[in-house]
């Protein structure tokens, strides 16, 4: 592209914007269709009666952060809601809101992560679309993702289906994400820098189902609100009680300094490489084991269980052997995390 | 809602989110799965093992405009590039980045149309996400709409099926959306006002397919770029050459004054409610007066053929013989039209 920066024009639908297309978003992403070529993509091998549908919009602050970049985060994003409702991700679409002004070369680094994570989840990026807003009326690039997957099986984890007795699985450290972000964004000094989490997990889901079937009650990734708010809205809708043991969780040491010198709790930090399953007692040992297994799944822990009264409660059994209630936090905690 | 505009906390994830969500989206959508639920919407009623799948963000300036506002842009745009693939769309996502401070009561105008929009074109709205960014990183409000079509028939029209001796028809004026929104924001005062074409034409091409079959090769919707630069793009894909006639455009009488005055080619203003039809030569006629009976296609006209020779070029016969070759735009005519 002779332009090194984007124009106004690139987003007119005319030469520049077909220019963009072909020179420099086709080539890195490949497997797109040509969005100018038709209204809608077609996809092939779609399997039964039902499929997944979900969106996501993106427009963390910064854009690169240790771990990854928005482009990555915005592809891992949306592979993870696909694969914790059971379904194989199957096809993606991207969505860009371009601030006039913006360098080439972010926009090539954030695009190349997107076809990176794409292709790391087996997933096609299939239809796009890319609108430009004048300098001063966007922040540099928003994406969205939506995707559509396909059912392999009969099995449908949801968030009504936790019962007394479930355990709470995690399949490693919480926090790192949101952590990521914020020090990156205020410059926090820290020796060991935190690192992002951002990861696709559909992989991981595929062998749980596989393995542990319908012991599987709930699949949820506890992203914005974090971990704390993702159970207490399951506790919501299964109408059941919810009790985590602190001393289970699992806290990378850096996360937890950084959270005590800002006076945030992990908890409600936002993950993006971590996945809750709620699942039967009975099999809640054979599938930590299957977490365990897995990529992204070596520091899985059982942090919790499912107990009775139901009344929609999240507690923590803490560390000094008291009981604390968590709500959902009040109103933001971290802008701008995903 | 206690708080009469939008807070950086209704994007948190926490109670907030949750209240915006509770309160003002899925109330006004009714239809939504709510997306804080579970991570993605399971659709049922999926038909074969072809879906049709796109994506459009929408950044239009002012959010509301003469015949319509962004919400049921947003909406009859995307069922619009579904039903152009020849599918029917079944689902739409809904994904809101809000600027903070943006008035409620402005969100919730654009959420009803947003309703009114789907409810019209038989569409639902199965899931959503809502991102807010600080004051200044953004403009009010931005909407992407991602749509998934399933297939009631084998007929595919698409970009590259044009052949030598189709006849090239439109549904009624061009340029009623771009010169709608311009108008508006450049506070052009016009004795009649112009009013965008912003509908949604699902049912009028289920009606097209219906009786004219196979013989309609190729559906496009001429939005951004207009007429010109969408013929452009068919002239292209099928290799062959299409010929305008200038006298068969109907363009409205304010349309055409109001680009004049503006130096403006309506051939390349963006419209919101109009179809080109690429139809084999034997079936046009009977097209024609499909459209005719058509909500939305009472203006319906033939405007062209496609002819040969075959190098990808679009002309156009002038009212006063001539021909004149027509290229696709260089830069940006109107920004923020969609």
């Amino acid at each position: 592209m002779k332009n090194d920066i984007i124009l106004l024009g690139h987003g007119s639908g005319g030469r520049l914007s077909h220019q963009l297309l072909d020179e420099v978003i086709i080539p890195i992403l490949s497997q797109v269709e040509r969005c100018g070529q038709n209204d809608a993509a077609i996809l092939n091998g779609i399997t039964g009666d039902q499929i997944a549908f979900t969106t996501d919009s993106y427009v963390v602050d910064p854009l690169i952060f240790p771990g990854g970049n928005i482009g990555d985060l915005a592809i891992n994003g949306t592979v993870n809601d696909l694969a914790m409702s059971g379904a194989r991700p199957l096809a993606i679409s991207v969505g860009l809101i371009l601030e006039e002004g913006l360098a080439m070369e972010d926009l090539c680094i954030i695009l190349v992560a997107m076809k990176a994570a794409a292709d790391r989840a087996q997933v096609k990026i299939v239809t796009g679309d890319t609108k430009v807003v004048p300098r001063g009326k966007g922040d540099k690039i928003f994406i969205n993702t939506s995707g559509v997957g396909v059912f392999d099986h009969a099995l449908r984890p949801a968030g009504h289906r936790a019962k007394p007795g479930d355990r709470v699985l995690i399949n490693g450290g919480i926090g790192e994400h949101g952590m990521a972000v914020l020090a990156s964004r205020e410059g926090l000094d820290l020796q060991t820098p935190i690192v992002s989490d951002t990861a696709p997990l559909n992989f991981m889901v595929q062998e749980l189902l596989a393995r542990q079937g319908d012991a599987v009650h709930v699949l949820r990734d506890p992203t914005r609100g974090g971990v704390a708010t993702t159970l207490k809205e399951i506790a919501l809708q299964s109408a059941v009680d919810i009790c985590l043991d602190e001393s289970s969780l699992p806290i990378n040491a850096v996360v937890a300094g950084a959270c005590a010198i800002l006076g945030l709790d992990p908890l409600f930090v936002a993950n993006e490489g971590k996945l809750l399953a709620v699942v039967r007692a009975d099999a809640a040992t054979a599938a930590l084991k299957t977490l365990h297994n897995c990529e992204f799944g070596a520091e899985a822990r059982i942090i919790g269980e499912v107990i009775e009264p139901s009344a929609g409660r999240l507690m923590m059994r803490t560390s000094i052997g008291g009981l604390r209630a968590l709500e959902m936090l009040a109103g933001e905690q971290l802008p701008r995390i995903c």
